[in-house]
């Protein structure tokens, strides 16, 4: 029998606890937040790295509360309420905390109209070919597509790490290329433990590369312990999970 | 036994081939473009709307000529080769044109950074919920796969249309949301006239919205004649194409 997605365990834990409490004050900014999930690490990543004044609200994304739909009509989180308006997804988050807080350092996509663009085919990359792959990978159930969405991760993350500049993906800078792909490096571990994944199946620059982000100290104020991680993960193993994005997965529809 | 997709019509035709002919010499900006493609079309008419100086570039992307892969290793136009580097996918050439000719006027995305997000949120739901379903539509062979794709298709439409505030979709800007669906309006005629697909099906606000833009001059001055279309899209209604696209929806995976 099926957990409900709604059971999730209720707040972070671990070093982001610590990170929430740090950010209950209220501000103009309101960022509804669910500590598990790697699209609002993104936009985390970002607040963090930046310095941006937000208050943190977690949010169960799953029980579809009225106040919530209000803001996000999707239901997903990350979602921001800023000055009364609300916005959501994820990189649409990061591109708007670019635009309305230019003066925060460091600016994560490049001044230069070129090397932005360059950024953007890249975040599209991980949008098109990296977040889906690890979604097929997880809830694959029988060995045939395992084995397809093992070599379609790992082959996405091997092109992805050709064009790494180094240290960070762009060159010197860290930027929101490596914020994107960052969450899907950090439970990267699920897939090693339960899908037979190898992070060294997509080259020794990729292995250095990751090593790299998880390091980051911004990575790892937004995460949680493991062990919560696994109650989540568990029911995309079992291919229970009731998330849009499972549902879609399992369609094989675009997920959202 | 299908046509191979290299043997397409090899220019523009109609008012598209006078504009292309009033692009041929060269400049800063080349535009590598297929006159059929609505992706295309999409940086074509924000080349146009903002009076850029471009060179138009016909490319048939099927032929995967080396040249051409050198500029966009995915092998697909739109692409832009700006003073001697290559940029590729259609939204992302749009917002470097805004970052790249900041002077060219109208600019397509509003300067108020929440307005931008906003403006973002539904370039995405085009890219997620309308194209694919424009693209499900024609390729359904079965009359259940038919129905299926045209009210998801039906119902995206509706979708946007609630949100439109007129006369364009942000209001009286016309504006680069209105750009990325424009190419998916002025082909609709083919899933009228094969897959029962109707504009009234999406409502009265849809259908006046429609009209508007089909009327657009850039939109009009980046059409060919409709007889060369029907080639290109009967592939797609045989299921026969065999596009990245074509293939992508074929396979439920993620287009490129
Ligand atoms: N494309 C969205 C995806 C966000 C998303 O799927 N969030 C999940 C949690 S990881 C969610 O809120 N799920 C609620 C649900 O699926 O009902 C983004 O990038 O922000
Ligand atoms: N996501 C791309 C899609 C571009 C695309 O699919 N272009 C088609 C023509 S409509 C193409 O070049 N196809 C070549 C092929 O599929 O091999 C964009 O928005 O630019």
């Amino acid at each position: 029998m099926p957990v409900p997605d709604e059971k999730i365990f209720p707040h972070a834990t671990g070093v982001a606890a610590k990170t929430v409490e740090e950010h209950q004050a209220p501000q103009d900014l309101v960022f509804y937040a669910g500590w598990f999930c790697p699209f609002v690490q993104r936009t985390w990543i970002t607040l963090e790295e930046r310095g941006i004044p937000y208050q943190y609200k977690e949010v169960n994304p799953y029980k579809k509360e009225k106040h919530f739909l209000d803001i996000n009509p999707k239901g997903l989180v990350p979602a921001f309420e800023y000055k009364g308006k609300a916005l959501y997804e994820s990189l649409i988050l990061c591109e708007f905390l670019e635009d309305a807080y230019p003066d925060a350092k460091p600016r994560l996509l490049p001044a230069d109209p070129f090397e932005r663009a360059y950024a953007r085919i890249w975040l599209d990359f991980v949008a098109k070919s990296i977040v889906p792959a690890n979604f097929r990978l997880l809830q694959a159930q029988t060995r045939d597509a395992q084995e397809d969405a093992r070599a379609a991760l790992t082959a996405a993350f091997a092109q992805f790490a050709e064009q790494i500049q180094g240290p960070y993906f762009l060159g010197e800078a860290f930027s929101l290329v490596d914020v994107a792909v960052a969450p899907w490096v950090v439970c990267d571990y699920i897939a090693v433990e339960h899908r037979g994944f190898r992070r060294e199946g997509a080259g020794a620059k990729w292995v250095e590369y990751a090593e790299r982000l998880e390091k980051r100290e911004s990575v790892v104020r937004t995460c949680s312990d493991k062990e919560h991680y696994a109650e989540i993960y568990g029911r995309y193993l079992r291919d229970e999970a009731q998330s849009e994005v499972a549902k879609a997965t399992r369609a094989s529809r675009v997920i959202p």
